[in-house]
């Protein structure tokens, strides 16, 4: 951490700072300027931030100097990427592309299992679709639960696709990690900390989705709640964060995906569906992650998107999906992947 | 809801809208016009929204007209204010203002006894602080837990301010609800629908925090989840919410302080503690809040904020809090009310 | 300025990184850790930061630990608060409250005065309006230009009161030079820097809007390039930026209010018009400014709003002014402060 | 336009609204709801925008149901895609891919050259290259200005490669525009539409860059600025937003990239390098463009980044720029465009 003191501050208050921080066992350097006075701390960081110093008299600002994620880190716990084996299909590591696909809820027995065939010939690696739906507002339809996470179960048997599903709330842990293959962990709960630690617990592989106003370092960090649980099996997933832009339905942030893949070992698959909220942008924002060096996308399909009970809109068409997977794979082949 | 078709569309996909429309009962107007024609759905907008109709062709967007939320709308649900009575100390209805205040969170029955006191002294109606903490890295300190809640009723015995206190897991909910007069929700929960379910079962008045990038209109929808328990003792917390501008720790949203004063009956707090993250900055937003129509404030006051465990740097001075509840309360006189 | 270094930094890259620092002549300090390396670099920030030491190898981020506004400082610069006066009217300084006030547009010489007159008799310091209006599609009404100002002129002449009109494009300069008591910069000009140094020379003073995407600290640097042109006559003005939220026209950023007060010396007024975008909003927010410290308010007022030719609806109507002004009024009070 | 009345409006509030907008010759349909009433106005949007209905008694919101921009419009004014030549290069039209490149500020004859033989050996379509520097400080270096044009002008003469430059102030108009072989207008001009309409009337190609808190519907608008002028050769420029994410240095909108293709008959280019800040990130942000469907990127190259006077962090290494090309050609050429 670097103190940096107000242009007016006095010699007391600064070597009342100084005897502060001493009191933390960190090595404390001073740091005398023309205008300003910066007194280094180096050590401990979480210590120091409990400190409290930016209330003292004559201290201007408390600057981070290092990484406040720890496991999630490559720098500082892990210096070579994570690979993933879930039910054969290999993610992270470098050279391969998961292509996660399915509805975005599970409606019948029929709709899923039609999507689920579609997605798999056209070469998906994983089957996704949600049985616990978070709806804003509390008169919406919520999804089919149990039934669903069954119907779930029945595709991957049929086809063998492994399963990505949500897990909403702590209530609902045991059935889900018992249907799931990967527990999603959504944008609205990547800060529910209760969810991510139980999350942690079911001894299964997480997709961990970014807040909609979650930095990258708050997405590491809240990626360290589930790693400390002894689950190494995280990926990190990028869907659009919220900004004044309102012609998409959020932001997707390109960008997050090479600088994930700077700072942490964790695989990185973004979410072009939710992000864009609209078909038409879906594929070139898939063609995007993977040009980008993305580990994989996780797409909203629909046989009849128009018939769709959530989210219809940004569903692409079955009947288009193999076309979409073939461009999207040959985006990847050039970064060096090949589909999962 | 009004459907907007694309400059191109043709008369066959403007039917289509249509009797996609008329399959959910709703009344259907058709509006051509000299560059696009606009097709107008009133009754049921959650049917319409479900119907997906911008992935239909010839469609351009889809546009709410009538409000998401139900049962926080003024408008529709409730049209007298809702006035909360609390250990005998009342809330909302456009006459008193609620000063509530405390450490963020307990450390000791010594800090919180003293704290407790000296917001009495100066006026407080309740008194804040926190047993279960929230925190963005796993490697923070959490707070004293159970201790922390029995705590808090001792200074409530002691000093008969009723007790406002957050609930961050499920599993706390019964012992929370025990200690607590005040059940609070917090930002990064307001999307936690488990949570505010049962939050809303509890029997106790709620303060839900607006999350950190949730909108006013998203903020009433969480509030209908408590609502829709039966619970109507629901208080709105504005608490800063996050943009580009970094020189304070959030950026405090004061236009939502009349917006919601005109949209719902619910009691409008202000949170000017974790807006500013610098207490030299606290009290101008307090009187800011009180100046703009909010029905109370929940500050942070530490006696000693140096030695704080937790946002000492935001914490007013306890001995500081008598002339920062004088200024406060008078720029809400001005307002129209006296102190709850 | 701080350069952290990444973890696996070595110490030929530290090296590396000291002698380029070496080469500005700033005082270099190496500070190692046990995770990463800091080093510090005390002196002349703007020739460190034109290094680019963040491309160099082994360069994690460089970290600014002074202000990178001079002239605006109330630390660096200019320790007593600016106090204008202008036709009389005292504005800074911390014991006057300015009020200013006028039609968004000049639309005729009879709405122009009778606004001047209803503002003047409710106790406005300044008259207000626009005869070049920039607008964002160029097919929209643009003002009466040259026209427009010659009415202001024709209302300062009748009512006394000073007025404040935008400059708008350098070529007109001369001409609002010659008609303007004070010259307003509005928020898509404050990065247009021809712009302001034209306004810097003008001999007149500045009302300089915040953009409505930039930092206080950007704010303050573009104040730095009329400050720089030897006019000290600034006065900066908060009025809403844009963030994620949609309910409000803009977001009005209250806490830079008090953040200002402290980093500059500056007088500091708000514009709750444009920030609300409907006129119920306007008076509370106002009256937050006034509570937060502001130095004075810009508001819109129309004796018709529903006839006004641009932003009526944020108009506060001219009957209800004298109301507007008392209860505004009566919050500066408590803040310490008379009407100018 | 749709007018959204309030739940509670009456009859008589209604039928005012009504009665104003036949006042404007729309066309007026009454849509009468279960809570609310709507009133849709099919004809200018301009002339109903102007009655400032929000303002009316009754009158909840009045949403927009055409677009904003005009000319710039691939559905209202310009059904094929515009197809620019610049000496020998087609930007536009689907089929090319524009690589632009070259340093960010023009330091020297030496620099420039070599930096332009790089650009050109390695398949540039064209060099970048700033005389004239916006810099947020008045502090900061600005450029060579005339000096730094005519070095351009002779690395075009050298090289054959067209140039882009950017025109920051209406005094430099004519130099500009004569040494220049595009126009560029800087994110913070994107507003100033005096700098538009001289950029229009050059009779010169105009690359424009998004402002960095602009909508792409503002970012059509200011198009319309330049094409009123009668310049068709308008190429639009996505550069990254701002936004609460600081880890990069703005936001890149990858999703504006396929928004605009949809709605806007112009080219569209990316500017990789100002968003990321980082040249780590610069290459996967480039191939994420040409993934998702631009026209071009516009990138800053660099010998010796660590020796520049502007930006080197965000400079890709000139002995990398050819595998940068090559890589970033690739995923050009899945997309059907071979390099321009």
């Amino acid at each position: 951490m670097m103190v940096v003191m107000t242009p007016g501050a006095g010699e007391s208050q600064i070597q009342a700072v100084v005897s502060k921080l001493e009191t933390t066992g960190v090595h404390v350097l001073v740091m005398p300027g023309k205008l300003t006075t910066a007194i280094g701390a180096i050590g401990d960081p979480e210590r120091v931030l409990e400190l409290g110093l930016e209330g003292m008299a004559g201290v201007d600002r408390v600057v981070p100097i290092s990484r406040p994620y720890k496991l999630a880190s490559s720098e500082l716990a892990h210096h070579e990427p994570t690979r993933l084996e879930i039910a054969g299909r290999r993610v992270g590591g470098g050279d391969t592309f998961c292509l996660i696909a399915g509805p975005c809820t599970v409606e019948s027995r029929e709709q899923t299992l039609a999507v689920a065939w579609t997605v798999r010939k056209a070469g998906a690696s994983m089957l996704r679709g949600g049985a616990f739906k978070p709806r804003t507002s509390p008169f919406a339809f919520k999804g089919l639960g149990l039934e669903g996470l069954k119907v779930l179960a029945e595709a991957r048997a049929e086809t063998g696709l492994p399963v990505v599903t949500e897990l909403l709330d702590v209530a609902d842990a045991d059935v889900v990690g018992e249907h799931a293959d990967v527990i999603q962990i959504g944008a609205r709960n990547m800060q529910n900390y209760a969810l991510l630690e139980i999350a942690g617990q079911l001894g299964k592989p997480v997709l961990l989705k970014r807040g909609l106003s979650s930095t990258v370092d708050e997405l590491l960090m809240a990626a360290d709640y589930v790693l400390k649980e002894g689950n190494e099996a995280v990926m990190l997933c990028e869907r659009g964060i919220r900004t004044f832009e309102v012609a998409t339905r959020f932001t997707l942030d390109i960008l997050a995906v090479p600088w994930l893949k700077l700072h942490t070992h964790l695989p990185v698959i973004v979410d072009p569906s939710h992000a864009a909220g609209d078909r038409r942008l879906v594929e070139p924002a898939a063609c995007a992650a993977a040009a980008a060096g993305a580990d994989g996308v996780i797409v909203e399909v629909h046989e009849d998107p128009e018939a769709a009970l959530c989210d219809g809109p940004q569903a692409v068409y079955g009947r288009d999906f193999a076309a979409f997977a073939k461009r999207v794979g040959a985006h990847a082949a050039i970064a060096g992947r090949v589909l999962a």
